[in-house]
């Protein structure tokens, strides 16, 4: 099940940092990257750092953006240093091992996103991400490398993976909940469909936004939408849609 | 509590992993360094790896032996990525953590052991230490960059203290069973002496040790002596030798 899941990083600036969390990753078993948009790569530093990790490196995807690294997803953990002006459901490294095994084990494809070098990950793009991953750290020195973040998750993801695996839980066959989980890309195209359906009937100001689309998005992730549930919604937003151009419905009394 | 921790570096090759361990250590709130022996200290590049934690180099201790680095302690946790002839008392992190804290929160002295980066520690050098500590790697790909390894165990000492601490044990006072426990300096006293009186009894032939000292320090490392228990010892080793050399002894109810 260790396949089904992968490490995206973000924006990263040293290609050493690239090198080095792919070892971290190998030595844990975990064998998918996910490079958006890095500054350097390949890089004769990162293949360094890999120490014999180069596998990993070669089969690293390369895309332009988040959204693209995250397609087919059904659970993404962002790892997040600052508290945050909108509070985001959390995790801390033990609790996202567990959850990033219990949903791989049902099948589903699963993201651990890491930020870049200084800056981390934006707020836009940890609202794309279910839960938010703190790894406690000094509050006076709380920066980690960026390979070692991806070291301390990659290992609780092993922890957990073994614990899973002695329990026997690592082979039991898919659950019928995981199968139903909506898509990254499912719910993105949702998002799209909800904002501007906010915005046609005149609840969102596009030019006030208020943190809206945010707590949407908090509010669903957290929920884990289930397939069957996202065409709900989706099918409440086109009526709504119409409604909103003046389209006449019919009731069923009428 | 935390400063009762110290992290040991073996003949460590490369400066930029003492810098990446500096950096991981000062991030879990840990302090105090201890290098053994180091190819190249100090360094530039320690210092761009430590990236800030600057002070912990700074403040780094560097000695010869691993003796000198493990001076009053109370308990040596080594870390060893392969199996031994010899087994020993293993622990995993989790576990490591969580005794690292209890014997620290007493007051102990404490270290954390960790080897070159290409040949770990040696047989001897891991015959010192009370337990050895395997973070759990794919066996295909097992050996980890040392500052990841020393991240990986800092953080679960982090992660031992934070629940220490919210249980309220963190301001415990020292027990009575720690102040108790014998330094590892006072332990090697008497493996010198247990090993000198084994070779005047003929028990030990110094041409053909046959791990025989190894095997006592694996079992007194891991009863974790306590002083009390070794002036016994050393009152039962004084008196072995006196009778190797002749020397008449008096029954008391002669």
């Amino acid at each position: 099940m260790l396949q089904n899941i992968r490490v995206v990083l973000v924006g990263t600036t040293h290609p050493g940092n690239i090198g080095g969390a792919a070892r971290a990753m190998k030595n844990m078993g975990l064998s998918r990257l996910v490079l958006v948009d890095p500054r350097i790569f390949p890089s004769p530093d990162a293949d360094a750092r890999a120490s014999g990790a180069t596998d990993i490196l070669e089969g690293a995807q390369v895309v332009a953006t988040l959204e693209e690294a995250l397609f087919g997803c059904r659970l993404v953990l962002g790892t997040s240093a600052r508290d945050r002006s909108l509070p985001w459901p959390m995790l801390d490294p033990r609790a996202s091992g567990e959850k990033v095994i219990e949903r791989a084990g049902e099948g589903a494809e699963v993201a651990l996103v890491f930020g870049r070098e200084h800056a981390g990950l934006t707020n836009e793009e940890l609202q794309r991400c279910h839960f938010h991953v703190h790894i406690p750290s000094d509050p006076t020195f709380s920066s980690l490398n960026l390979a070692a973040a991806v070291q301390v998750l990659s290992y609780e993801v092993r922890v957990a993976w073994l614990a899973a695996a002695e329990q026997g839980e690592a082979s039991r066959p898919a659950s019928a909940h995981d199968a139903e989980l909506a898509t990254m890309d499912e719910m993105e195209g949702f998002y799209t469909h909800l904002e501007a359906t906010l915005v046609a009937i005149g609840f969102l100001d596009p030019e006030k936004p208020r943190h809206l689309m945010a707590r949407l998005r908090r509010l669903y992730g957290r929920s884990e939408v289930e397939r069957s549930e996202l065409s709900i919604l989706r099918g409440v937003l086109t009526e709504t849609q119409k409604a909103a151009r003046g389209e006449p419905y019919k009731r069923k009394d009428q």
